[in-house]
C-alpha cells in the first residue's frame, strides 16, 4: 500500500483484484464507467451509469448528466462516487464528485495503464472545453485508489503503449534505474506501476496544488503534447502518443537552449520508438496555431511559455519565459 | 473591515465606494457582470463580460462560456476574476473562478442587498441544474469582498425586500437585538449589513464546509424555500420571497414538532408581512412534489430531511430525520 498525504487528509493506493475492489464498495456507492469497461466488468450491487468512451465525453455536458443521474438516484453528500475506467472516466467522474453538492467522496478504480501510473493519483480532475484540455476542473483528492494490473490484459497494444509513454516520462525526468529496467522490456508491469505511483505520490505530497514548481515537472512533454492533442481535435492522437512526440520536441527545445545535455534527443527518441510510440507528426500543422494553444495552457502565465525540460536523462527542471521563436524553431522537428 | 479566516487563508470584507473597488483592481483582472448592473456602473480599464440577468444564467452552459471567454482573453492561473453583481453573478462567476484552470483568485463586488448580507461571504459558489438549485458547485474563498451600500439605491423595492428576507433570517435565528432594530424599519442599512456579515463571518470561520452542524443553521427557511423556487421554475419567486414563505412554514413545522416556542409562527409572519414579504403561496403545488425536491436537497442524507428550526425567536438548532408526514402537514399552511 502506498499512502498519499494532502491538505485535507490522506488516502491509500491499494493493489487488489478489481472484483475485490467492487465487492468492498460502501453500500451507498454510485459507479460511473464507460461502455468499453462495462464489456469486461459487471458491477452487481451498485447503481451504475455507463457513458460512451472517448475524450469527447470529458465535457461539461456529461458532467451535468452525471450530476442529474446522481440527483435522480438519490445520491447525498455522504454517498461515494466511484470512477471505474481510464483517464477520461477518472478525470470526468472525479470532477463530478468534486462539484456534486460542492463535493462528495470518491474512489478511483483505474483500468488503463495510463490512469494507473498517472491520472488516478494526485486529485487533479477536469473536463475539456473547446478552448483547451482540462481547462475547467478542480483539485479533489479521492478517498482511495484501487489498482488491479490484471485489468491491463484487456487493453489493446495501442492502449498499453499509451500508458507506457507516461512510464517513460518518469524514467526520463527522474529515474535512471527505471530507465534501465524499461530498456529490458519487462513483462511484469506491477513493480513498474508501483515505482511510478511512488514518484507521483511523493511529488503530490510536496506540491499538491502545483504552485511550488515541483509538481509542474511532471508536465515534461505535455506543453507540446497538449497542443498537439488539441490541434488535432483529440481524435488522431492518444494522450500518450501526443506526449511521446512532445517529449522528443521538448528535448530538442532543451538542447537548443543549452539546458538539456546534447545527445538526449536521440536517446529519448530511441527509447520511445523501441516502445512503438510515435516521435514525430508528419501531417501539416501550423506552428503558430500550436503556439497560440500553448499560450492558453494552464502552465503559461500572461502568454509566457513554461516548460519542464530535461537537464539530462534522469533529471529535469522547470523553465519559465521560454522565447516563442525558440519554441517555433523546435517545432520544425515535428 | 471584517476578516474571514478559512482553511486556505483569510480575506477582508471592505466597505468602500464601488468606484474605488473598481479603480483598485489588479491590472490582470477580468470582470464578469450582468446587463442590469452594467447599466449603472461602467468598468474602464478591465476586460468585461456582460451576461443576461436572472437565475437562468446560473447554469453550466454559462460557466463554459465564461471559461471560454477567459481563455480567449488570455486569463492565466495568476489572473483575478471579479464578480460584479448580485447573487447569481457571485455564485456563477465564483464557480467559474473555482474551476477555471482548477481555480484562480476572485473578488466579490456584490451590488444587491441579498448578495451583500449573505451570498458574497463564505465561499459557497454553484450553478443550478434542472434537478436542483446549487447542485453543482464548490467551496472557493474570494480574496476580497468589497461592499458599497450606495449601490442599493439603484435596486427596486422588490429587490431590496428580497435581501431583507435574509436579514430577518439572521434576526430570527440568532440576534434578538437585530430583530428589535429591524422593527423600527431603519433607513440606514450599512450597520445592518455589517451585523449580518459579522454573523456570517463568525459561522464560516467555525464551519467553513458545513460539516459541523453550525453553518447549516443558516439554512433556516431554505429547505422549503429552495423547494418552492424549484417547483415554480425559479420564475415566480425571488430567492428572498421563497425563503420568507419557507421561514413561516418551517416555524409551523417547528411548533408542530414541539421544537419551536408557540407563538413564534405569528411573530415571524408579522415581521415579514410588515416588510412586504410574502408568507404564503396560494397557487396549487403538489406537496409530494415539494417533498421529492427536498429529498434531493444537499442538506438531506439518504432521503432523510434535515431542517434548521427555530427554538424561539433569536435561537435555532439543526434537526435531522424530520418525518415526511410532519413536513406534509406543515405544507398545508402554504
Amino acid at each position: 500500500m502506498i499512502e498519499v498525504t494532502h491538505s485535507q487528509g490522506k488516502y491509500p493506493i491499494i493493489f487488489e483484484p478489481l472484483q475485490n475492489a467492487l465487492g468492498s464498495l460502501p453500500e451507498d456507492s454510485f459507479v460511473v464507467t464507460d461502455e468499453n469497461v462495462a464489456q469486461h466488468y459487471k458491477t452487481t450491487n451498485q447503481k451504475t451509469l455507463t457513458l460512451p468512451p472517448g475524450e469527447q465525453t470529458k465535457s461539461l455536458i456529461w458532467l451535468e448528466r452525471i450530476a442529474a443521474w446522481l440527483a435522480n438516484q438519490g445520491a447525498s453528500r455522504k454517498s461515494t462516487v466511484v470512477a471505474l475506467g481510464g483517464g477520461v472516466i477518472g478525470d470526468l467522474v472525479g470532477f463530478a464528485a468534486a462539484t456534486y453538492m460542492r463535493g462528495v467522496p470518491y474512489i478511483q478504480i483505474p483500468t488503463t495503464l495510463l490512469a494507473q501510473v498517472d491520472s488516478s493519483v494526485g486529485g487533479k480532475v477536469a473536463v475539456d472545453i473547446p478552448e483547451g484540455k482540462n481547462l475547467v476542473g478542480a483539485f479533489h483528492a479521492p478517498i482511495k485508489v484501487s489498482i488491479d494490473p490484471g485489468t491491463l490484459t484487456t487493453l489493446s497494444k495501442r492502449q498499453l503503449r499509451n500508458g507506457m509513454a507516461e512510464v517513460w516520462k518518469y524514467a526520463f525526468i527522474m529515474d535512471p534505474e527505471l530507465l534501465a529496467k524499461l530498456k529490458t522490456h519487462p513483462d511484469d508491469l506491477k513493480p513498474i506501476i508501483q515505482t511510478c505511483i511512488e514518484h507521483k505520490a511523493k511529488i503530490v505530497r510536496e506540491d499538491e496544488f502545483e504552485t511550488e514548481g515541483i509538481r509542474a515537472i511532471l508536465n515534461y512533454g505535455h506543453t507540446i503534447g497538449h497542443a498537439l492533442e488539441q490541434a488535432t481535435g483529440y481524435r488522431k492522437l492518444l494522450h500518450g502518443e501526443a506526449i511521446s512526440i512532445g517529449m522528443v520536441i521538448e528535448a530538442h527545445l532543451g538542447e537548443q537552449l543549452g539546458i538539456t545535455q546534447r545527445g538526449t534527443v536521440d536517446e529519448v527518441a530511441q527509447c520511445l520508438q523501441a516502445e512503438g510510440l510515435p516521435t514525430s507528426y508528419k501531417e501539416p500543422l501550423p506552428p503558430e496555431e500550436l503556439i497560440e494553444v500553448m499560450k492558453r495552457d494552464k502552465k503559461a502565465s500572461r502568454g509566457n511559455l513554461t516548460f519542464s525540460l530535461l537537464t539530462q536523462i534522469g533529471g529535469c527542471k522547470l523553465v519559465e519565459n521560454v522565447p516563442q521563436n525558440e519554441v517555433l524553431h523546435a517545432l520544425k522537428k515535428l
